[in-house]
């Protein structure tokens, strides 16, 4: 009967898998942000955005080893609150969905229910709702809702020709800080704490979102839960044009972990993923009135060219299209490349 | 040290852990529905309410042998609605966050799209995005957003003595497909499809929540996902009041299936869960006017004690606070007995 061989999700990979449920849907008319950006909007009234999010956090795949459930919860809040960060809504409302393992007992009930807490009011959100599951992993998939202001929404699309291109800190400590609890990787406890902690408590740019929303000088802005290179990729797919990156924003203490075992700081600062800075691409004449608002990293600029151009002093190299993909990824596999 | 045996999730059950986050949780000041309530709301302008409500369908408690994958997503969407449905809410937008297991394939994650898309499409509403994870279990975790009118919500707070209660269809058929499904049960074709499709095929009573808040005549309301019992409790509950239940809504073919196999139809009708009819209390003048609008089936009425009594022609006996509850009853366990 010649019947072909169907591919496994995991062959398939996150993206492609996205794609095919992105093939079945009915598109809603007028859709006011596509599908792909980093959150979902529906209008509400004169103006004004209803703007909505959700991500699902798995224990065995987004909870490293030496996170406790505590900061698991928290960061299920943070990494949905990222998203409207990058396109400067302030998040109002949080909604948790639980699953939970039959063997959890309740003072770990208590620890979710902290950590939710925790990470909605850092943010000035309120958790109101949720429901509880039974499931092998511990899932908490939360929901988040803001409103947003139509005209001063930060979209994945609009970057120009000559925009400048900048993020809101520096990376490659969450790829280090991975490393570091996974391979139980020994290292100095300043640098320890900065890199491991930058995993266990990831905090979401909000303010400088915001911030940058009211400029109305950013073209293009994304998180970077992906990772720096698939951000950049993103943003220029999205945007039809191109991006040449001449100033890579490495921490310290990522070079300085790099040079002690021997790691690629270059891999480490841009393929990593689940980071939360922002990337965003910046109309040049405001550049200089943007900057002194809200902390930026300048590092290189849009091109017509669609591609993506990693200079290094007299080194030109491509940024290559990978980051954090789930099912082809895993935290193991990811972080010990 | 006399360290304290902690409780399991298995112990503590569904509701005992929903108590223990809200113990955790900062309450948003002026909050507009309780938590508890079926949705939560944020207000948006004058008059309006940006509703939400988000539930996760877990495959091994809440997808039965017999329900294929776009059937069970289709689910997950319907089960949420039926939550807004209860409210007197129309869906908008529905976000779907999925954990996906490694030996899914490409066909599997189209038959989850189609029936993301029909569950919201049969409703008027689009989904808007969503994201996937790898998990153990397959896990849907739906988030539905909808626009209320404050003034015309249906909350589960109201009833008065001396209103109508009322319900938008019989009950049991759920529990006495799953029976069929679990336990393998022969019946006639025509019985099997009713009995067994109402588990496959859900429906959210959406027309008649709509109809309902717009009356102004209904008190209080619930969807009835945990049981009929549960959710009149759940009325009770929240208004201070009892209920007199003295015509118990029992589906003919509910009778029928029972009397077959020797169940206790009763016990079908009450505690079984997994049914999306509207549970509502009634203010007795504008009974007529409502019931001219909307199909509806009067089961009882408001009591100033709170108690919840079941009276069968001479016999009068009292219905417990039991229905389907996530890690006390499994859907094996709970349909069997």
């Amino acid at each position: 009967m010649g019947e072909f061989q169907l591919n496994s999700v995991a062959e398939l990979g996150e993206r492609k898998i996205i794609d095919i449920i992105l093939g079945c849907l009915d598109l809603m008319p007028n859709i006011l942000i596509p599908f792909g950006d980093d959150v979902s909007a529906v209008n509400i009234e004169k103006g004004k955005l209803a703007v909505l999010k959700t991500d699902m956090l798995v224990s065995k795949t987004d909870v490293p080893l030496g996170m406790n459930l505590l900061q698991a919860a928290r960061k299920a809040v943070v990494i949905n609150i990222s998203d409207l960060a990058a396109k400067g809504v302030a998040p109002i409302a949080v909604l948790a969905s639980l699953g939970v393992p039959r063997n959890f007992n309740e003072k770990d009930i208590e620890q979710i229910g902290i950590g939710l807490n925790a990470g909605a009011r850092e943010y000035d959100a309120y958790v109101l709702g949720g429901d509880t599951s039974e499931a092998s992993d511990l899932v908490i998939s939360c929901a988040v809702f803001g409103i947003g202001e139509k005209k001063r929404i930060m979209l994945r699309s609009g970057a120009k020709p000559g925009d400048i291109v900048a993020v809101t800190g520096s990376f490659g400590k969450t790829s280090a800080g991975l490393k570091i609890l996974l391979e139980n990787l020994s290292v100095p406890t300043k640098l320890r704490r900065c890199l491991v902690g930058n995993v266990l408590m990831p905090h979401a740019r909000l303010d400088e979102g915001l911030a940058l929303a009211q400029t109305g000088a950013v073209t293009a802005a994304i998180d970077s839960s992906d990772g720096l290179a698939w951000s950049l990729h993103e943003i220029s797919r999205a945007s039809g044009v191109g991006l040449e990156i001449s100033n890579l924003p490495i921490a310290d203490e990522v070079s300085e972990f790099a040079k002690m075992y021997k790691f690629d700081p270059v891999e480490l600062g841009l393929y990593g993923g689940e980071e939360y800075e922002l990337a965003v691409t910046v109309k040049p004449r405001l550049w200089k009135k943007v900057s002194e608002k809200v902390s930026l990293i300048r590092i290189g600029q849009v091109i017509e060219e669609k591609a993506l151009v990693l200079k290094m002093g007299k080194k030109t190299s491509s940024i290559e299209a990978r980051g954090w993909e789930h099912f082809k990824t895993s935290l193991a596999e990811s972080y010990s490349r």
